[in-house]
This record gives structure tokens, C-alpha cells and sequence, in this order.
């Protein structure tokens, strides 16, 4: 395969959730939103809102929160005597990738800088923490949170996390049916390479499953356990997060615009 | 601002819509995306199609198609005895911005190895566009299409595209009230911007205004003009849009499920 300083870099980063107390400057901050900026975007649908000094997730002493945002873009159409008509599933999907991009580009900066970070996901799967997060940062009509990503001078070091094989991944032409045997050698590199690292032994962390008898030991508990407790006991309505996004101004029916 | 190898990589991209000839190869295809698969995930929610040694878009040589996938999530929880309850709007969400990560991660990825790239972002308002790349690529239930990314051998050069100033895009600690003067310095400097490299002009690119008489000249033809008339004209309804997402399994409401 081939191998140069960035792909090596982009191969070694892992997500960090130890960190020292060395507050990063705001050169720092800016070089790594700086680099954020210069994804490719289908419109600049991203704002970025950080807070340093404090303590956040896993003591980190810098965060940020990438937003999805249309209420700059209705600023200047509105200058341009023009105004927003497309539909909110449209400006969801873009504004998604958008915020993503820029998120994972700044990631990269940071990393080539010393920096390690962890994304926090939460407020996708939690309403309350959605809103709770509008309501902190002030966040207009028009943005919502996509992402919160923590920050900072790693105080952990240990290799990077196991991934699907590449031909469980990446398909020639068409996605293929997939084999039980090739379902069976993916879920085995990630669950052998995760309890290789004692990943979940060593912090103790398991999915509780009320209602079900668990009497799995962290031998047997792998990745594909605790992503499947996640999805198989998560949020089953959509209805809160609905409400939040739609009072944020992407609504997802006709009717609701 | 702090620089090094990596920063300047970042700052530098820039979307290539003109490619040399050359094919690249297996190998480089797979650094591309064992890089991709690399970046920080909720829980590995993407597959990548490629196409190469054929003409796509731009001419370029080479084709991916990122996509969003909770089709491989559900096979290994079906394994385990489990099965996916969280809501359609949470997959959709997560689901983007795996895909997203991973498909920003391929583009610095490329970048580093002195291919140029530029995704095709057709598919968010486009339902027909989205179900045909479903249909012809076999995507199964589970899996749709987030975005298009050709890539190959640059045959142009120019400078990095103009953004929006960092005080446009970086606040601390919330949102602020944005004021006239940031409007129009943000305004001014992507319009300027992209005037001065002739970047319209040069390729002969104005949205049409059907129904709105058009008088613009090149010389006033900007960045905030060419994406008011999209956002101002693209599809109002988001029907097809949901449409599509639902036959691919992401459910906007419970009756949907």
C-alpha cells in the first residue's frame, strides 16, 4: 500500500480521551478552524463555536461545537433580494456534510499539531441535549448542533482502533450480496482487535441492557456487542429530534415550512 | 498562524474539475481508503463503490461513491441476537457524518498522494439521481448514496478558493448577533474573491433565473449571487427526497417504520 507523512498520520490517529492541562492558544485554534475551512462544501453550511480554559468531556481543556448552518447563507440571499425555497431535507443532507467535512479536516489539523480530540455524538441521538446546546450557544434559527469535539495534549498513548477489512468496505462496481464467511472475518477483526486492546476491560464500560439477563464477561464482549446494545436499545422516536430541527428551521414536510 | 506539512496540505486543497488521462492504481485506491476508513466513527456506518478506467464526471478516470450504511450494522446485530429499534432520523444523522468523515478523510488522503478530487453533491436534491445510483450500484436496503467523489491526476492549477473570514465562522462561547459590517466583509470577500480568479467568467457559469429577467454581468457575478439562485430555485418539496430515503430504510415516523 502506498505510504507517505500525511497517510501515515491519517492511519495513526485515534481518538483521545485523556488529555494534560495545557490550554491550546488561539493560534492553535485558529490554524486548525483555518484548515477546517478549506473542505470542499457544497455552500459554507458550518459554524464553528469553541470554548477553552474550562474543563469538558474527559477533562479535555478545549472544546468545540460544529454546527450546520443556513441562517448565514438566508443573511446573504436575503442582501442578494433572493430567499431560501428549498426543502429541508435538502439542506439537512448538505449542511450534514458540510459541518462534517469541516469537522474532520479539523481533526487532521489538530492531530499534525500534537493534538489529540474525541467527537461526542450525543446530541444525534439525544433531543435534550440538542436543544440544551441551541439554548447555551444562542444558536439561531437556521443552525443546529452536529457535532461537539473535545480537544487537547494527549495524556494517552495506544495504538489505533481496528476497522472492517477493506473488502467489507470498498466494492468494484456494484455492492455485492455480502457472505456469511465475510461477515463472520469482519465482525472477528473488529471484536479480536478491540479485546487485543482491552479496550473495554480496561475502562470497565458495557451497554447495560435492562430487561435482559447480562451475563457476558468482557472475554467474550467485543465491539460488535456494544454497538449492537447501542442500536438495539437507542431512542426509537424520531419525534423529539423532529421538533428540535424543526424549530431550528429544517423542517421535513410541506406543511411544516 | 501555526503552519507545517500537514496545515498546508489542508490549506492548499482545492476541487480539480480537469484530469490527466492516467488511471491510478489498486494500490493507490486502497490508501485512499484504508486512510478514509481511519477517521473517528459512531459505529462504521459507510461503504464506499468505486468505478475506475471509465470517463465520469469532469472526465475524470476515477469514481467513488460514499455512502451512508446501516446494512452491515444490522447483519452482525442480527448475529448477535439483536435487533436496530433507534429511530430513522438518529441513523440518518450518524449515518451522514460517518460517511462524511470517511469520505473527507479520502480526499486529504489523495491530496497528499498529488490527485486532485471534487465531489458531486447532486445526489442530496436530486431524489431521481439518488434512486438511480441505488439501482445501478445494487445498493441494498440500508445503504444510500451521501455523495460522489471523481478523482485523478490534476490537469489544472490554481489558487485555493476564497472563504468565509475565520470571525464568520469562529465564535466563542455562543453564537452572536452578526452584524451588517460582517455581512457585507464576508460577502466581499468570497465575491472578490472569486471575481478576481475569474472563476465564473472563465467557465462561462451563471445559474439560470427562469420567470427573474438576468441583466448580471460577469463583472458582478459572485460566489453569494451563484448560490442564492441555487438555494433560491432548487426543489421546494422534499417528498422525493423522502421518499427514496425511506424505501432505503430511514423512516422519518414511526407509522413509517
Amino acid at each position: 500500500m502506498k505510504h507517505n507523512e500525511t497517510i501515515s498520520l491519517l492511519l495513526n490517529r485515534k481518538s483521545v480521551r485523556k488529555f494534560q492541562e495545557t490550554v491550546p492558544d488561539l493560534e492553535t485554534i485558529e490554524a486548525i478552524v483555518r484548515a477546517g475551512q478549506q473542505a470542499p462544501f457544497a455552500s459554507q453550511l458550518y459554524s464553528v463555536v469553541y470554548q477553552s480554559g474550562g474543563k469538558y468531556a474527559f477533562q479535555a481543556p478545549l472544546w468545540f461545537l460544529i454546527c450546520a448552518d443556513i441562517h448565514k447563507l438566508r443573511l446573504f440571499m436575503k442582501r442578494r433580494g433572493w430567499e431560501i425555497v428549498t426543502n429541508g431535507v435538502t439542506l439537512l443532507l448538505f449542511a450534514i456534510q458540510d459541518a462534517s467535512f469541516m469537522a474532520e479536516n479539523m481533526v487532521i489539523a489538530a492531530e499534525s499539531l500534537g493534538l489529540g480530540s474525541c467527537f461526542l455524538g450525543e446530541c444525534s441521538t439525544n433531543a435534550n441535549r440538542m436543544r440544551a446546546l441551541v439554548k447555551k450557544h444562542h444558536l439561531p434559527k437556521g443552525v443546529f448542533p452536529v457535532v461537539e469535539l473535545v480537544m487537547g495534549f494527549p495524556a494517552e498513548e495506544y495504538p489505533p482502533r481496528p476497522r472492517y477489512p477493506l473488502d467489507f468496505t470498498l466494492f468494484k462496481d456494484r455492492y455485492p450480496e455480502l457472505t456469511e464467511e465475510g461477515l463472520t472475518q469482519a465482525m472477528a477483526q473488529m471484536d479480536d482487535g478491540y479485546r487485543a486492546q482491552g479496550y473495554y476491560k480496561n475502562q470497565n464500560i458495557k451497554v447495560k441492557t435492562p430487561g435482559r439477563e447480562d451475563t457476558m464477561s468482557f472475554d467474550e464482549y467485543g465491539w460488535t456487542e456494544h454497538i449492537s446494545r447501542k442500536w438495539g436499545q437507542w431512542e426509537p422516536s424520531p419525534d423529539k429530534l423532529l421538533e428540535v430541527l424543526k424549530e431550528q428551521g429544517f423542517a421535513f414536510s410541506e406543511e411544516d415550512e
